[in-house]
């Protein structure tokens, strides 16, 4: 008889039908003449029911023996079960070992601290809230790549190595490249100006590194971002484009993960509430809310997080701050033509005070100015080069933006730290496993 | 009167409608009282054509004075004309000038040595066959995702900084990581090891390095890798899902990207051959092959490029060449149970010449012998403390494979070298642009 292998979250779709599962022993109760184990096989949680009668006594011995995680084949009946884990339970009628797990398994279920849990983040996976904040950051990755391909753009990689520094040099890692000096990228939003040029709308979406040495829950050395980048938009395009990929991938969420979020205890009313529009506004707006709220800003300067998170804070879905003084911003950011003390550009920043998430703006298109601002800043020229090149071969104006991935499943999710966003984390101290 | 926007591709969607498009002058003739202007907009390219009579004088005499790559907006007729390029041109009414182009954009029609092209990359992305190559790369990377997704599979994106080696330290890339030295991933595979034991099925997809010193057209230092990993399978089902994977991937790029194929000048019809089943040959098998064809081999060693040329040639399709000897295989790899001798392994090499595209095996799960492999390796045993926690807890047999994605781009768009197949390639002496 050849067996009928499925996955446990396809479960109730055999109902009444012998089928068989593998996985790893998530729980274990045993009472009398019944045990309960709770299997779990990657795709969800399922409760395996024995009954001394309906098994051989071996397999009801060995079932009770299991340790935490070891690795089984059950064969059984599916029974529907509204109550059960995943809608449906196994009547149990054989099972297969794999391996016995070595005893120490060392997660248990009681409270550990977080450093301990990281050493130990290859097999901490395995629980059910990172499995499902992982499961959520899956479904945001294939929801941004679903929402930019359904309007045409290009996925365009740019590259890891980098010859020189986008935003100054102190937080790059460097990299022994035969006989030169590369950089690990912090972005790759040059690159795709480039490919903008070539393929009108583009998008890169890999890792990024940041060499910080701070050690907060909202820094990582190693991160994914995603940046799209359009040739013939403005300042307000970008705006409505990243308010649109927003909405798309709550929504994305909300349908595929919604188990998740619910292991996450996250406050699903909250996420049900994005949807467009998203509140506006300019940097000076801004500063008087703070003020308004009565915290110490001097007008003029960058928002710092405290003042992100009050600024998000009024607001039920995230708020788009745009418009902020050039001296705070980056060098390649257009000059607003109404008020040139502004920057075309634009922060997002995430409601419940999780902070900026995107960061964007139009870029300056014209060579001389351009070229000033390399100067201005120091930059060396030569590296810049190519990128001044866009400027004199049919040069129009074109905007941009950049989302972390793990800032973004942090507020989806409503996990504090941006390690647990990310399957490996990499911070100061922390390069293992 | 507002604008219709609308971008070349969809050209053939609006017959008879006034449109406006916004793009680079690509090819320009004047004749007389008619100018014949190629626009490119990064979706696709259009004739534009200006009669004298049917624009103003300003509007005609700018036309014909335009730079190639100059940025332009036209606003006119949609013509249907299977003859032209995208099956319609538009019959212009009005232009507006973002920029002229400096007159010595450095790509023209006419020969150029790789070295220029590769020196002014980021505007050669504007030509036909970077455009058409990297496009086909784009579509393979969704095909590639969209298979996993469809299949139940999770991505889970390993880190980039690893703290030790999978294969070997002579050809890794070392950065200062603060206080400690940290290595740029080469493979995902252990990492999507881990992974496989919490999600059952997952894939890796991100980019790796190999600070090779050889300049040959089959190596980058930065390339991007696609690695399933997948939890109970066995090296037959791997090799299936890689057979599955290819042929998807191939349809869906003939189905999405026939235009770029052509502008390749790439023969379709041996892309049309991949159907499975795909040929399987034991080494042993591969061996007599070469023998056969004449060609001095020594059985027991590795294959190299000339004899997976050598055999791939043999076949319309992708070959799987499976069972080296262990010797020249990797530590993780299982022990044929039939012959221990053997490794469970499989390379894929595509047909064409283009080689090994894909490596994968079936891996050790018991923790005894993975601990001596590690031991005969001589590898640091402390780095891969967690790796062989997945052997004592609820260890269970796992296979996958690595794909290289530039590869299996060079092999779809019949282009020789892997620098074409990636935005912005990286190898010894070129990290510029």
């Amino acid at each position: 008889m050849t067996m009928n292998v499925v996955s446990i979250d396809s479960l109730t779709k055999h109902p009444g039908e012998s089928v068989t599962i593998r996985g790893w022993v998530y729980h274990l109760r045993a009472k009398g003449k019944l045990a309960f184990l709770v299997l779990r096989d990657g795709s969800g949680i399922a409760q395996c029911v024995f009954v001394k009668s309906e098994v051989d006594d071996a397999t009801f011995d060995e079932a009770q023996r299991l340790s935490m995680e070891s690795a089984i084949e059950i064969t059984g009946e599916v029974r529907l079960d509204a109550r059960a884990p995943g809608g449906a339970e196994i009547g149990v009628r054989a099972m297969k070992t794999y391996q016995k797990a070595a005893a120490d398994f060392p997660i248990q279920p009681k409270e550990h601290g977080t450093g301990f849990l990281m050493e130990n983040r290859h097999l901490w996976l395995r629980s059910r809230k990172p499995w499902a904040c992982l499961r959520v950051r899956d479904a945001v990755i294939r929801s941004i790549r679903g929402f930019f391909y359904e309007r045409g753009f290009v996925n365009i990689d740019s590259p890891i190595f980098t010859p020189a520094a986008c935003e100054g040099t102190s937080t790059l890692f460097e990299v022994e490249y035969f006989d030169e000096k590369a950089y690990l990228t912090q972005s790759g939003q040059l690159y795709a100006e480039a490919a903008a040029m070539a393929f009108g709308k583009v998008f890169t979406f890999g890792p990024t590194f940041r060499a910080e040495k701070s050690k907060t829950r909202r820094h990582l050395t190693e991160f994914w971002m995603i940046e799209p980048e359009v040739a013939f938009a403005e300042l307000n395009d970008i705006m409505d484009l990243a308010e649109a990929m927003l909405c798309h991938i709550v929504k994305s969420v909300l349908a595929e993960r919604r188990e998740e979020l619910t292991i996450l205890e996250r406050d699903i009313t909250k996420l049900e509430k994005i949807v467009p529009p998203f509140p506006r506004l300019s940097y000076t707006d801004a500063v008087d809310l703070l003020k308004q709220k009565g915290l110490p800003f001097e007008y003029g300067g960058d928002l710092g997080a405290p003042d992100e998170t009050a600024i998000g804070e009024n607001y039920d879905r995230p708020v788009m701050v745009h418009r902020y003084p050039h001296e705070v911003k980056a060098f390649y950011m257009k000059r607003d033509p109404q008020d040139s003390r502004f920057a075309l550009c634009v922060d997002v920043l995430a409601p419940e005070g999780y902070g900026e998430i995107i960061g964007g703006s139009q870029r300056e298109e014209n060579l001389d100015i351009l070229e000033g601002r390399i100067a201005d800043h120091k930059l060396p020229r030569e590296a810049f080069a190519w990128y001044l090149d866009l400027r004199r071969f049919g040069s129009v104006p074109h905007s941009g933006f950049g989302m972390g991935l793990e800032r973004c499943v942090a507020w989806l999710t409503g996990v504090d730290h941006l390690r647990e966003c990310i399957p490996f984390p990499r911070m100061l101290y922390r390069i293992y496993p």
